[in-house]
């Protein structure tokens, strides 16, 4: 493996030469979309990658020669971007694999735009000049990095580009925990959880439970709790460069979650800790995208502006 | 067994002759107040029924003859009252098991004040006097029926006296399910889960859910989404006579919960199905009770009015 | 005046024989619509009135004869039914006018549907053969009767169909307030102010301060703190039959608001004391309305059950 | 007037020399404090200047020579650190006062703890050793500098150190308003108001609308509306760097409030720009203070970890 984590991010700055496609898992559907990516590319003389899950999922024909198909190390290494067609749920994922070889992302939705998925597959192919021609605009996103402790011990780690939650099990009893931040202690809760938000994802899980949107340029991290048995508990802001621990005093049954997609179970003295990780991930968006006008239409927001 | 649910309800009208001791489950430390609860009962001529799983609890001093050790069939058979000893769940846990028996129910709390349990273990003798006295306040208060049904059937059946809760399970996905009120399709929701609560447990889940507080008398069953997608589903009140169902619509993994202390699993295409029990259960309170004077206390909303 | 007030309510039980028409205040765009719905009552051999603001509004072609311009007592004293040309403000106006003399309402919107416009400008004709003919459905909505006193003495009494707010006036200062319910003290809270709530008003103002929607069978009022300074207070349901009296502690300026279309200076002293009023508005819905319906179509909710 | 605002800033790193004395308005009550205070100080050689409200407020005898009346002025130009007396409503005057000049402000409560006062009375003179030898921990909070606007104009410009409010006035209607951020169209609404908060603002009357609250270190600012119709109308957070403007669209009656304590009638077509001061206010805390601390006691939540 090259040491690609030391290479220099080629967030947008030019144009890429070698891509990725992704594709969302166990999606047989999306394999016309990327059929049609992978030959607009090819007679552009661009490098394609195909992700080998997305490979194995939509069926030989995709792949032109066994070069072609590549786990994310490999991506990692080879590509300057990659194309993600999906949804939110695709982006999470390819930025948690790829975030640490600083590879930039595009997302294609397959319907409903997506908060990360901007893209719409009826566009697609009009938008990949604008990609080629270095005309996407980069953005920066923060991702958390938490670790799972027993007895001291880190019993597993894991990226987040959304989320980081630690909240009760099945049985539906609440848990009890106490958290910290820089290690000074902030309080002890008995709730059914709390959701530890990046920016990014602040529009997602976070939103449902009445935490703020964060603008991906805040700096900051934001302390969601789930149903706080106390009323006077809400939503807290603190700095991307705190550190925060979750203890669990507490709990017959709880779990930690990374972006709703990867889980643990947790034990009583089990510690969560969770900081800004040292990657970030770039997202490749079209001329034009704006983030408020992203959010306008996902939340439904009033339209335009009067006579202006 | 007596067919006690056509007795004539008891709800703190005359003196109790019979009552029933019944303690919080796994607390060998309220053996001490269930000794002398016992004691002063029996002095005062009282028949003194202990709750069988209450009476293995805290030991054999005290249980003075065999026939003391009653089942809840047999408390709901012939006692007049039954004392709670303990907290909130316990009540719940009686209140369910009597309800049908209509045997109202007197709560004595171990500690802190309880929204159920509103005796404190300090002036519990002092009550004794006017419950004997008949001076205790009779409130009447709803349950919910609930069933589950799968394919059709019933599954099982509960009741509850704070809430049905249908959720999403330990993995962590949000579940989607359709809300339906009297047979007329309400929304289809993808949330945490959703809270069907009654008065009483208004102030319970519900109300970290940011569900609204029922009056006990409100005739009407609390509605409360956790986490909805959508940010325009809100808490819904409906009447105490309609008829709600949830029919699992998509989850990996969901649950439903009684008063948080039974559950059951429930698989894609389960419904639950909850009215209004035909039972409600009676609280004696003691004298000088007030609701709106527990909430002050419990909220820690501001103290006696200025210059009243 | 006819003791209308005694007459029996004609709660859409039969065929209206004269029905009044209300236009929504100072818009003279809705003249069209006016014209041609007393031309297709009158071709009907329906007596019909015209609210006299209505009729100054939108000008002298739309009455016929002298006899037809009415004000809201002789339409009390005559119609079987109103028919509410605007939207939701027009029928809270109406409804406070007219919720004495019994006359159910009708109520036609001029664009978007309103939570109580339920017809169509493009469907009015259409309706109408259904209202002649007895297929709509009647709906009852509680009212609530609000006096201001000062003093001890009253200073001022108003209908309200939606809420009754008492809120700080444009220094901006929180006002300081006790709440009584049934002459029991509540709560002190300093806060922008406090809603009382109708099932009616639940989804307007209210809803917006994160009030619970209230089904219009729910006899409730729900008392909504606006921006309270302590965080445990949240909005309470008590039973329609319990009076609400709020005392004004401190308040540099302060006013009572009834429908948000009338409003009451109130100075420190003051009491305002609602109860629910003895009249009650009668809507008359067109055959196939739903409440439900209306809401999942107003608040965005999810579209119609999948596979049902 | 001296050039104050060049000379360098004196955020608690050397030991003061000239102490201004400012307290509450209008509270004679807080003489004997400033008396206890004044003589105090002037003991150890610290040269003490009085505000000149505050001199007339609490009488003669606390100013023992004409030189020690000053303005804000002049304190602004003498002064090594100010101390306040009072709630904190005197410190947020008192800061938009003195942020130009560069006086760190120390926060003398007298009774409750304040979120920005926090010595208490009682302590007060014990504390002055800390102060006068250096130990207190200086902390920087920034203000907002927001701009009225009219046909372009700037009609009025102000600090606030809390939040600027844009809202309506007495007579209850909702405004309706356009939202930019650095000169893009976020969102178009109608609703009470609107809060643009500091994170020293988050705790105040952000927090009672729901807002997040924002720890001092963030460099955030919190858009917060006050009852937005639109449900999915949420806070959001964005960088201190970005500027605010609101656009009244329609309104019969709003105004514009800087920290609660100023405020400015708003007419139809008038914007309000707001962003971050070139100034800060510097806070002096006594030694072993915590900002998390702070919030643990004023909210109420919950004590000490166990264990730890």
């Amino acid at each position: 493996m090259t040491d690609a984590s030391n290479r220099a991010p080629n967030c947008g700055r030019r144009a890429p030469e070698t891509i990725a496609l992704i594709g969302k898992y166990h999606s047989p559907e999306i394999a016309e979309s990327l059929r049609l990516l992978a030959a607009y590319l090819r007679e552009r003389n661009v490098t394609v990658l195909i992700e080998e899950e997305t490979a194995r999922n939509v069926g030989a024909p995709l792949v032109s020669s066994p070069l072609e198909r590549s786990d994310f190390a490999s991506i990692g290494a080879q590509a300057d971007a990659a194309i993600v067609i999906g949804g939110d749920g695709t982006m999470l994922n390819a930025a948690r694999q790829l975030a640490r070889y600083r590879v930039p992302l595009v997302g294609v939705n397959q319907g409903r735009l997506g908060f990360m998925t901007d893209i719409a597959r009826a566009d697609m192919l009009g938008r990949m000049e604008d990609l080629l021609e270095g005309r996407f605009v980069p953005e920066s996103r923060m991702l958390l990095d938490a670790e799972v402790l027993r007895g001291g011990k880190c019993l597993v780690s894991n990226l987040a580009l959304n989320d980081v939650v630690v909240d009760k099990g099945a049985i539906g009893r609440m848990i009890e925990f106490e958290l910290f931040v820089d290690g000074e202690f902030i309080y002890n809760l008995r709730a059914d959880g709390l959701i530890v938000a990046t920016p990014t994802g602040s529009t997602a899980y976070s939103l449902s439970a009445n935490g703020p949107i964060l603008h991906p340029r805040v700096a900051g991290i934001a302390l969601v709790p789930l149903c706080p048995h106390a009323l006077s508990n809400r939503p807290i802001l603190i700095g991307d460069r705190n550190e925060v621990e979750i203890r669990i005093v507490h709990a017959t049954d709880s779990r930690a979650h990374f972006d709703g997609q990867v889980n643990v179970d947790l034990r009583q003295g089990d510690a969560v800790r969770i900081r800004r990780s040292e990657y970030s991930i770039c997202f490749l968006h079209p001329p034009g995208y704006s983030y408020f006008g992203m959010l306008r239409h996902k939340l439904h927001w009033s339209e335009q502006p009067k006579g202006h």
